[in-house]
């Protein structure tokens, strides 16, 4: 796959999310089973292909973020559970039907659903999940917590059409793809963020603080997302390395290498993004081109730009050890790129 | 396309929809708005894709029953119509998602959203119309609205992939076949109907004949449907004679003229579902063998079965000019074979 960038300029050394796990474990533990339990049906299909995606490893991060936000103002109860479950839900039914759009045959690391199940199975269940998402914020019974992640269900949907509208558009700006990544990805975070306060009866400053902190962590974990796709393996990755680059995706650090890119250079893109030459020598040059223009640690700079506004978000809250969590998470998310 | 039966049999002289559509005319005309306006987003191929299949002719029976099952307990307000419009939404998402599962070309006698805009669109704003479905629900703010409709939700899915699972399998049963239809197509009938009284604060018993009218009426519906595709001509049915014949699709009609053939003719049909030997030829024998054992009548008796039940069940309501209505809609769903 040829070269590999070295990407320690983005590491912030031992950032881990051992802080954040030790604070929701035990309320982990009833979120996933809970999981089981919803992602449950007596067509036998729905659980096999929900629990191939549930149980492929990921970390879990937007449910943690609903259990510490709630567990920061002093909730006490199992709604931040049911709604932390409806979050993941909603996650894994976009996941399900993001890999149909996009074709992906790994996930993970492993066989997406739709490669073994197909494309029909996946978008099903993917409605299923989200179904059951809804129905579990309806039996915790919060109309605010409802508006928030229905709103956001909508708001990721549109994001994804916009990414798909401008999917192999070079001339896309920064600044358009910040509102695609904000919509399809840090809407979530937001939400997920949001609700733990929402549902803890918090002031509306609160509940301002960490929806702030939630949609600039989401931002900065997208584009990190988007740099590891230019480097990592795919095993840190769970995804080939150039997966973006070989469906087109316009993410930023192709972004900045055509716009700082020489008339020839762009004319390269174009054939790669535009007209799908993207074999794994064109990979080879991109990742080359990208490299040459600083791309990805201008990339990693955006991403480290908007956490630093994640952590602001949460300066004036009491020093909890929920607030200590959730500062590293941030910190986490852009030394995955290491 | 060979043979076309006469289905007179079921039909009752000129029942029609016009009493229901008069009774909801104003209502429908806010629900219209409502649905132009929620289907918009900046993001241009949102509203194409939802105003093409939401412009091409459906009747709106579904918002139609939310609205009258609401007048008929005296509703007061401006909820009817946003619950109205969510059940349109829901069911705009599922006829979206399904024509992707079902890789079908027309619908409605249109070229589906898939084949001018792709399977990816389809999906998602699909998505789309399902979070703005439960946003406008979530602004009407009855929990238990909330419920019914996202039960309904979770339902339709699980019915979807109940379907799925058991396409081509000849050996399905009667029963097995009706729990398909009942979550895939009955479940948002019943839902629809019994969020009227839900709304209008009427009693527990109420709730329940209206619960019960729509899941017998959905049943009723579907099994027409299922009549239809191998009568009718394409004009009428907005989709090809023979489309659930060439899907391999095992609908009440296959399902009796299986039971009822003869060995011979069980070869045939395990070729044509199973193996998709299902040329124009076939389909004539196919529509052949099904009018030979009296499957299009009896698929429509079970129709007439369930649409008696939704008769009864609204027998101890008050006579209005709701309850009237919505029993025609029960001869219109049946006549529908004609």
């Amino acid at each position: 796959m040829g070269v590999v960038l070295n990407l320690d300029e983005g590491k912030r050394d031992g950032a881990t999310i051992a802080r954040l796990m030790s604070l929701t474990g035990a309320d982990m533990g009833r979120v996933n089973e809970l999981i089981l339990s919803k992602a449950g049906s007596d067509v036998d299909m729905i659980p096999e292909v929900a629990n191939h995606l549930i149980s492929s490893g990921g970390k879990r991060l937007r449910p943690m973020l609903t259990l510490a936000a709630a567990q920061m103002f002093g909730y006490v109860g199992d709604g931040h559970v049911k709604l932390a479950t409806s979050v993941e839900f909603m996650h894994t039914a976009t996941l399900l039907h993001d890999d149909v759009v996009d074709e992906s045959d790994l996930r993970r690391g492993k066989k997406t659903a739709r490669m073994i199940w197909g494309n029909q199975a996946s978008v099903l269940v993917g409605d299923f999940l989200l179904g059951q998402a809804f129905r579990m914020m309806v039996d915790v019974g919060s109309l605010e917590a409802l508006d928030i992640l229905s709103t956001a269900a909508s708001i990721i949907a549109e994001g994804e059409v916009m990414q798909l509208a401008a999917a192999n558009n070079l001339e896309t700006t920064e600044d358009e793809h910040f509102a695609v990544i904000k919509a399809k990805t840090a809407a979530l975070f937001s939400a997920a963020a949001e609700v733990g306060p929402v549902i803890a009866g918090a002031s509306k400053t609160d509940k301002a603080a960490l929806r702030s902190y939630g949609v600039n962590l989401g931002l900065a974990f997208q584009l990190i997302d988007d740099a590891l796709d230019y480097g990592g393996s795919a095993q840190e990755l769970g995804k080939n390395v150039g997966d973006d680059f070989r469906e087109g995706k316009v993410t930023l650090p192709v972004i900045l290498a055509y716009r700082r890119g020489s008339a020839e250079e762009r004319k390269f893109w174009k054939g790669a993004i535009e007209e799908h030459q993207s074999d794994d020598a064109a990979l080879d040059k991109a990742i080359g081109l990208i490299k040459k223009h600083g791309a990805i640690a201008d990339t990693i700079a955006r991403a480290r730009h908007f956490g630093e506004i994640a952590r602001d978000a949460l300066g004036p809250l009491p020093a909890t050890p929920q607030k200590a969590a959730l500062i590293e998470v941030i910190d986490f998310c852009i030394s995955r790129v290491n």
